[in-house]
């Protein structure tokens, strides 16, 4: 029963039409022909993939009859970092659903790591997961086309591969970027430092094309400042924020739009050690909502994402996936829109306690 | 390849000591003697152990030697439920350490359910994970060892179980309580409200002993009213917070402490919604450090729990029974201590900020 290491990575999983069809050297379109239309295929052809179905193994679409024998199974989600609370919201959505159709999910961390990354997507493959749910930290062509011809759909999530034959669920972090710099407009700021760091992430870069673009609408008097930091995490705050807490007041920016709250938090924390107001000198606002940034002493705004229903989607797509089968399933690009979450951090506490009031 | 469900449930993973001195009919250690000092064995025994070791294919040390081979390892880490940060803290503290001694980490939310705990525990069996971290929600003997039994080491977390063969890693929730109260009768606060719910769950039977120690160290000068209300959630606390702001307020508690962050969350927005000042009128705080309850206009007094350090305790122990063996493995118990954090909720604005400026 133990395979070694390299074995497991080629060979886990059950046959699938793929393996049939590259066995038979013929398209998988002509396996499916075979096994629901044998009268539509030539002789000839039936023979030899009957032949490789014989030699594999094969059982027709395991996964649709496993879905209804009622059998225990179970999603892989394979997540960038569990300091994003945004995977975390991600993995509950996705539990519950998964857990109302009867499966059960187990959650990974790559902790930033694309090796590590690896490791459990062929986990979860040599696990025999019915499907996994991957929020990739960049491109992960190959190690998603190792899954899938296993047999195992893989939906991806919070990145917008170019990949097509995959589902893929996506929040929309051009209009969280623009909201925010939009906000802060709205609030009277005409100089705002947006800090980043780590431009090699999809929503750092969608983030900052939708700031610029409030920016931009709101004509000249209004300037964006792009303050580049070490990285995404506090250390890249605390940096970040002794750079701005030094310049003098007359030239510094009126508003920090953080690409991350964990940024946002640790500038706060900066500015206010120095003596500077927040929001009345500075305003400050983070991003993507992530509650272990919310330990500040001051309320933080932010761009609330959908983690729980890009879970729930990412699940409903999956199991629609199983149970169409990969050739026959079309693929979808879900987009979700974020929207503005605005504490105290912006707008001050007599103006969040007025709003909290009337509502 | 496939099993059927109920076979999977008793005969995943490779044979181990267990099997092969149950089918002998002999204790384990005579198995180990067999295999490490076979000179102290009659020949008759060492035969029957021999026997069934040929019948079951067994090989000795699996673990071990996989260890020394440098091959891909993993861990199952199976909590209660992802909305408690406490279990995302201990995931990465697993993860970090698992990391650097070259495991990956896999993680499982129950979701409050002893039968998703179950599914979970046979996925990581199933799936041959080296060991198992388990914080379970109450005794769950029978699983952890049906998990034993194919020869996966299980450190439980968060649970202080009677079982004595598994090594434990505990926060002092006698403590977290204790602390708790203690900090609010030293702001003055005379009569504490107790907000609790889910009393089957030991961390609250803990919390509230440890309050209730604070309080009859106070003498008579401090009274405890114990608030019971529906549910450990946010739902609970809007059901207590509403109760708590009609009542007349020559009567009401001067302070309260939920014995979850979620419950005292909402219990602030129920006060303040009713022009209750918190904490003029009354102090509330949580006890169990949740980052998911932080999203208020009023940053929450916790008691901070060693999430990160009980999951980096747990693969430490996890790793040195692996290596030892089972037999030979001394099992420990690690009690952690929490810490008071002090923000608004308690002390007020200014009296934070005043400790930030000379910190």
């Amino acid at each position: 029963m133990t395979r070694t290491p390299s074995a497991r990575a080629e060979n886990s999983g059950p046959p699938n039409m793929h393996h049939v069809a590259e066995l038979a050297g013929v398209s998988v379109a002509t396996v499916s022909n075979v096994l629901n239309h044998p009268e539509k295929v030539a002789e000839s052809t039936r023979t030899k993939v009957e032949d490789a179905i014989d030699q594999l193994g094969f059982t027709l679409n395991q996964t649709a009859r496993a879905l209804r024998s009622g059998e225990a199974h179970t999603i892989g989600l394979v997540v960038i970092d569990l300091t994003n609370s945004l995977f975390v919201d991600v993995a509950r959505g996705a539990q519950s659903r998964a857990q109302s159709n009867a499966f059960s999910l187990q959650l990974a961390s790559a902790n930033n790591d694309l090796g590590m990354q690896d490791d459990h997507l062929q986990f979860f493959d040599s696990a025999r997961a019915s499907g996994i749910i991957l929020a990739p930290m960049q491109e992960s062509d190959e190690q998603i086309r190792r899954v899938r011809r296993h047999g195992r759909p893989v939906v991806v999530v919070n990145f917008d591969s170019r990949l097509t034959d995959s589902c893929r669920v996506l929040i929309d972090n051009e209009r969280a970027g623009y909201v925010a710099a939009k906000h802060l407009i709205e609030q009277g700021r005409t100089r705002i430092a947006f800090v980043a760091a780590r431009d090699d992430y999809q929503p750092v870069r969608d983030r900052r094309t939708g700031a610029r673009a409030a920016v931009a609408e709101a004509g000249g008097a209004v300037e964006l400042v792009e303050v580049q930091t070490s990285d995404l995490d506090p250390t890249g705050g605390t940096e970040a924020g002794k750079r701005l807490a030094a310049m003098p007041a007359e030239s510094r920016p009126d508003a920090v739009l953080a690409v991350t709250d964990l940024l946002a938090m640790s500038i706060i924390n900066e500015l206010t050690n120095d003596g500077i107001r927040v929001p009345e000198d500075v305003a400050v606002m983070g991003c993507d909502h992530n509650s272990a940034a919310w330990g500040g002493a001051i309320p933080l705004t932010s761009v609330a994402m959908q983690g729980e229903e890009m879970g729930r989607a990412a699940v409903d797509l999956l199991l629609a996936e199983l149970r169409d089968g990969h050739e026959d399933h079309i693929h979808r690009r879900v987009l979700l829109q974020p929207h503005l979450v605005v504490r105290e951090s912006t707008v001050g506490r007599e103006r969040v306690a007025a709003a909290a009031a009337t509502a």
